[in-house]
């Protein structure tokens, strides 16, 4: 393998720079030429691909985003849109594909490689750590510390004014970043889609609060949770508790930017040398890990349909810690 | 004058620690004993109210939010209230008052040194910045890194994924936090209330921008824009541009929080100390401001009554750095 | 076991406070008595001892530092120091301790456990990373963000003026620090303890860099290197390259404070509940540590005499990394 | 005039790239061609000059450092080096620059327009705030919150362990960064150039402050104070204490990179825009400044010989505040 290409496809996350930084290091390292394909999988057809060379990634690796910037591709969803892709790499003559993304970016490589026998190695760069294959995505780590100041400083003016807060942090399905916001933030109360949390539990665990007189509450709510969002779980305890003084914050898409952490930046660079270094050995469709701080390599297709389940100790913290 | 009291009152702004670190440090210097009141007027009607000592005051300049608690006092707006409040000092026999706060504060202020004589000293503390008097108040500063921090971080998803951004900043009545937001976090555009932006300006300017091939975008919004709040523009420039990817971030509570900046820090700590002496030397019903980097005794009547204007030249630098 | 005691020992870490509020939740949990001891041992023999509630570490879990204090113990090295710690002790009617600190800590630990019967768990707070029974230790993470922050800053004096930064992290006896502030703060060079690197090494690199005409380099240093600290380091490559524009950094003790990171709180929180549910179980003169994600005991003799290697593809990273 | 030139010179500082972007916008806003020069006075005289386009300021503005490098030039310093940086400028046409720097850049861009004609318009680029002709220079706010960040680290460690910490902070000349640190963070002394701190009364300060059971100290020190450096008056201080566990932490490079913070990229802004329209309303051989809120232009000759003093205020304060 002479050539590889490099992409970003989904939801951007710090530490996708990092990352692109590892695989065109690693390639120069090991010979290999590597170009950077633009707005994921829609550059690639579109033919936005141009070479990299070892400086072109100069400090990049402490910024969020992503320079290869980063879309959600319908087109390369039909046939007619991969074959145009493929025409494209063929061009370039690209090899091989180092793909930084989620779910739908591997699921996507996956038919990508059967139908037209291009491999494709992936790193996991997503904020919500809810893919199997590795113990942390890369951006995560990030991700959850960015939401944890913002908690931190919430907690100051909650403190001062003796209020209900509502934070909802990210994490559509899963529970990941509002558990480490919960136990880090030193809130009273953790919403996530894993389990049910009865509006009931959260009136009760307030009251019970104020009769400790314990005065300021911070409830952290996960965006997936079954109960709804913030604001509608607030208006609903509010409705229940009309004394309550409380106020909503949603974090958004704050969460998404910034330097990576340290770990985030050890990870995106393992994950990158990693992929390289799988597709040199030959390997495809797979996924590019840490499990255990070991690296693992793990099929898209299993990424794609098995779980990764929460430490279901980590509610019990909440509850104990919050006492 | 040998005791004095000292509270904080409104909304929490960073900076009030240090402002009652320097009073009590000011206090005690000058051989005058200080009692903290728990929760402003609310506390002081309830008798809350404890000496302070030099040590008390240890290692709180750095943080956010208020050890002294703060509220609105419904109870304090009558008369019976205000007698209970002044029974209450004459009990610890406190002579003069420091009150950290905003307009309502000083408007309390005021009426109770009319009927009670008990001078009262302001500190202008809140994130808002529009207090006549004092060219920046206590907290501001900080408040305005913190969102631009926030602004720096969804500038790299807002890269990323060519994206426009409408972040709502806080400002009910001024673009004071808008406007450092916009021109240091590089919008395109912004939004107060002080000027009339027009949606048709807005999606003038991003229909401009596209045909310049710029494709990401930063549009801050000060909460009390007369077109409305971010969500509410957001979706009506939705409409007129159904290919717009747009995102609402509202900053909301955060940017209450948080360590107070250097300037912050000073700027409390020297009128902290300024409140202190002009108590000392038989002043009252002032706010200490600085103004040109001189400190300024204004009457709390004119605090409340005139208006600080921004300066009108910072929207034309919006204009000029977007080009 | 009805009472328990907890404290801080050897140098603090960020995190610490984290560990002993959960300690004091987890107490109070479990219908535990706590009491917290200050200034480590020393505290121990002068009986500075006192009750903790749950309020008593409301809003810590962000601070730095340890709110009981550390300090090393020369009396406790003697029996005639234990016999006063252990009659302290006694009066008031301790029965287990948790202990927050390092190798020094547990050491003193195990031998008053063998003397006089008290059982103590110990949790793993050190910066540096180095002990066996834990993949991190508490306050590591954030020592190596709080370095890398510094890095970052460093870096962009380096690039703007073209120069070679020679930057010393903590790290006496291991490279723990240095690994993860090299590969995530884009460093061309690291040298750690455990491996050797020659001064001739570190010539050729920077001559090869310069004939590749990159023009800034940062260069990290682990105190304890074999070839000498930052300064001496640096002294002699510029005798060897006198045209090196050279600058020195030692990041000293900013790296001990700060917030924790979210890592560093999950730690502290889960070790914390971790020892005093072992106490309650009956363990002792074990430290409670997670090794790939899973709570594991181990004894504090394997503690301070194990050691943890650190991974040997890390240095290849580096290498890989800043072709 | 329809072509300028922009350069950075000296000492980097946060908020240069600001200030290029602001002369870049403000440059295209008024239809003048913009050429960035590299490495300042060197890139000069070597035709580093290359056209700039409004992109290519995008995305800068939170940037630490200077895109367009740094550098002190001997050859400036004479007739033929000026000679062919004229030359280089006559190549390209530029009519008039723009220099961000200080002092010594000011100093030759006095000269270089009185012998070639070329007018230069001043930004006060550096971190020392010491610039006569405005209240504060590019970088300065930056630098002050970037050491009282360290400054607030080493508190909590200083906390925990009852140590006396002297700390170094950038500042040859003048102890304006020291004083903000000092007050900020909450240090017990405070030792500047402008002002005599006699060791006595160090130890004297220590002495009586062990006596009011205060165990831990911070003490700023100016890089330049008369009484030597931080490691030098810590060791004279230690000789006279021997009991005494102090530590020394010289803050270092660490200060000049980061982020700018809201009120240097403001002011950045400010003064970018108006060294391009002082350029353009035919000005020459002056600092662009903000005094007293206001845009005030100040002949080079007298930044380079007139003084700006220290609020004298300010030491006061620090006295008061340690009590």
């Amino acid at each position: 393998m002479k050539k590889i290409g490099v992409f970003t496809s989904g939801g951007d996350s710090p530490g996708m720079n990092a990352c692109i930084r590892a695989v065109v290091r690693a390639a120069v390292y090991h010979g290999v030429e590597v170009y950077g394909i633009k707005r994921g999988y829609n550059g690639m057809i579109n033919g936005e691909i141009f070479k990299m060379e070892s400086s072109a990634v100069s400090n990049v690796i402490q910024r969020g985003g992503t320079i290869l910037k980063s879309a959600r591709s319908k087109e390369f969803l039909t046939r007619d849109g991969r074959q145009k892709a493929y025409d494209q790499l063929q061009k370039f003559g690209i090899e091989g594909l180092v793909a930084i993304g989620g779910d739908g970016t591997f699921t996507g490589a996956n038919i990508f490689h059967e139908e037209f026998g291009i491999p494709t190695m992936g790193a996991p760069g997503t904020i919500d750590n809810d893919l199997y294959g590795t113990d942390f995505t890369i951006g995560y780590d990030t991700a959850v510390n960015t939401a944890l100041e913002a908690i931190d400083k919430i907690r100051d003016t909650a403190d001062s004014h003796e209020r209900v807060f509502f934070v909802e942090v990210m994490g559509r399905d899963s529970g990941y970043i509002a558990i480490p916001c919960a136990i880090g933030g030193g809130a009273e109360i953790v919403m996530i889609p894993e389990t049910e949390t009865t509006l009931e539990s959260v009136i009760d665990a307030l009251k019970n609060g104020w009769s400790r007189s314990k005065t300021s509450f911070i409830i952290i709510v996960a965006e997936g949770d079954d109960a709804g969002n913030a604001t509608t779980i607030a208006a609903k305890v509010q409705e229940a508790l009309p004394k309550m003084d409380a106020r909503v914050t949603i974090l958004g898409h704050v969460q998404r930017g910034g330097a990576p952490t340290a770990a985030d930046r050890m990870l995106a660079s393992e994950i990158g040398i990693a992929c390289v270094e799988g597709l040199l050995a030959g390997r495809t469709s797979e996924m590019a890990g840490i499990v255990n701080r070991e690296l693992v390599y793990t099929p898209f297709i299993e990424t794609i349909t098995k779980q990764k389940l929460i430490n279901p100790n980590f509610t019990r913290m909440v509850d104990i810690l919050s006492v």
